[in-house]
């Protein structure tokens, strides 16, 4: 087995060996507050409307590589600005991965403003591209463009990956510096607008203003992480050259089927969405009454908060008494003191913060 | 416009520009004889049964990354031995692209005879890797080992694929043969055994005697195309590398519920595939009394024939007359007077024969 240790060292690529999994905490039996899914189940009978579409799912046969119908359904109920191509991925993480794939090569950097989705960083890495991030501002997490304005002249990026809203700290950025950064990038700027449906915002309208924009969207958030379906629009110019090098049959039958029915009933997803945002202020409200905590402003479905107490030890003892959120204690830097809970249901958040209360001594 | 266009080719990788998607036949309206699909629908009462368990998912959660309880199914049902691990791919083409993706960065070249299955060309030169093709014999596309040794020693290849069966040609390689690659390949070969289920033969009982073997099989052939659900079996060592390069969720809720399902009905699917196997010497036996017709032992799901006529114009007026097959007509080589059909249900396979027997006159 030592053999064999030193073989696959000597053959696979040297990046390899410092590159850890992404990581994914065991909820089992836990109230999950920690990865931004939507907490509601559907009403009744909407899960059996959609079991009567799968009834008739050809299992057996590959499914439609192009997904038509369901482009289109996005197409329309996206507000896809006509004129713009789309291109659906198995999660975003795909479609991150196929723009990576098309730049990689000779010495393309990939640049971010960071704290950020952990995946721009993992996926460049993976792929041996370089990657440059660029710290956001301590004190509202704001793209700081001097740092911004260096950086992209120093590295002329392939590509830019800004998370609007920003994971995880939750906020937007300043439009007019979004603005700016796709004025002054040399190559692709993918605005990761993950969060969209609580954000209220979007540059989805603005797409065919920046010839060299992409946006990135996902139903995961909406309410079904479970099927995996990223899309990601932009000039037909990018998009048929990323269609290469998707594999064709990425999206597979029951995905296919299942996220159009989704779409058909928007207006239960919008309602959701609607509960979500009553509730997210209600715990930042409440959040920002508890002693020496801090919740920093969110336009997605989660808020980050910081304490004066150790993240680590309250994210442990919120833990053991049933809550999972996610810590960012072992981070050095600006979110060492931090935690972020994702909104649930009414009652997950008031078990949230009532345990939280008891912590904090209050 | 035109501005864009620049942009894009200066900013892409050079290999994308040659590249093209891979191309999927329009079959709306006809018999589907093109793709290796199982044509079977399952017995009254199973999809019940599969969205009874369907209707439990929670849509709105992420998938379990790790997807235990499909891998351990999986692991019992294909027989995998005790000390190898598996790796899920959402289809084989996932999987092929994450080895590659492992290997990937300096000059590593990919070597693989030829034809066969196009993904291993197209997923390496995609990546920027070097793809050696070496041909196989014209006369029973078997492996042609004096140019395999020649081209081994050459090329060093970090990876190598056997197709076994091979697709398009339909035949299992001499045992020995693969076992010499096995012995003189300095980095991976890589035994792929979509067409397992009709082969009767396997190299997984002796994965473990090769430590750079690894196997590869799809749920697809055996009639779960749709489910996108391929697997990869080898020494851990390999194993946990390449998980680093697996995108954290790639196999969705739906397709882990209904793979793991279709396992635990497997009888339903060892009939179907016996009765394929039965068809498939049925229509090899018609297609040889045609006259000018040479069909290939097949230990596929799919039949190669060669024909005096010319393919592409017998293609064309099978399609005409509502029977999509596959032709290779408009190849280089051994295959060009090939067509390549998938054994189809009874009555499939008889308008099948039918017609190709009277656009031959007879």
């Amino acid at each position: 087995m030592r053999d064999l240790a030193n073989r696959v060292r000597s053959l696979l690529r040297p990046e390899l060996a410092a590159l850890h999994p992404y990581h994914v905490a065991d909820a089992r039996g836990l109230v999950k507050l920690d990865a931004m899914e939507n907490p509601y189940s559907w009403p009744e009978g909407m899960t059996e409307q959609w079991l009567d579409r799968l009834r008739q799912a050809a299992v057996n046969r590959y499914p439609d590589p192009s997904a038509t119908e369901l482009r289109s359904a996005l197409r329309a109920t996206a507000g896809v600005p006509d004129g713009a191509e789309i291109l659906l991925g198995n999660g975003s993480d795909e479609l991150i991965q196929i723009i990576l794939m098309a730049v990689a090569g000779g010495d393309a950097v990939v640049l971010a403003p960071e704290p950020t989705f952990v995946m721009y960083r993992q996926l460049a890495v993976s792929l041996g591209l370089r990657f440059a991030g660029v710290p956001l501002r301590n004190d509202d997490f704001s793209l700081d463009m001097e740092a911004m304005r260096v950086a992209i002249r120093q590295h002329q990026p392939a590509v830019i990956f800004l998370a609007y809203p920003n994971n995880p700290t939750g906020n937007l950025f300043r439009e007019e510096d979004v603005t700016e950064v796709l004025a002054i990038a040399p190559g692709l700027v993918v605005i990761d607008e993950a969060y969209a449906p609580f954000a209220g915002t979007s540059f989805l309208p603005r797409l065919l203003d920046h010839e060299s924009l992409l946006v990135m969207r996902t139903l995961s958030k909406m309410g079904l992480a479970g099927l995996r379906l990223g899309y990601l629009v932009g000039a037909p110019e990018w998009i048929v050259e990323f269609d290469k090098l998707r594999l064709p049959y990425n999206i597979n039958v029951l995905t296919q089927i299942s996220a159009e029915y989704a779409l058909s009933r928007s207006d239960v997803f919008d309602d959701q969405v609607k509960r979500l945002l009553g509730q997210r202020d209600y715990v930042s409200r409440q959040l920002n009454e508890l002693p020496g905590v801090h919740a920093y402003p969110s336009r997605a479905n989660f808020i980050l908060f910081e304490m004066s107490l150790d993240a680590g030890r309250v994210f442990e003892t919120l833990k053991a008494r049933g809550i999972l959120v996610k810590s960012f204690h072992s981070l050095l830097g600006p979110l060492h003191r931090c935690l972020r809970v994702t909104v649930g249901t009414p009652e997950e958040n008031q078990l949230f913060l009532e345990q939280l209360s008891k912590i904090l001594g209050r």
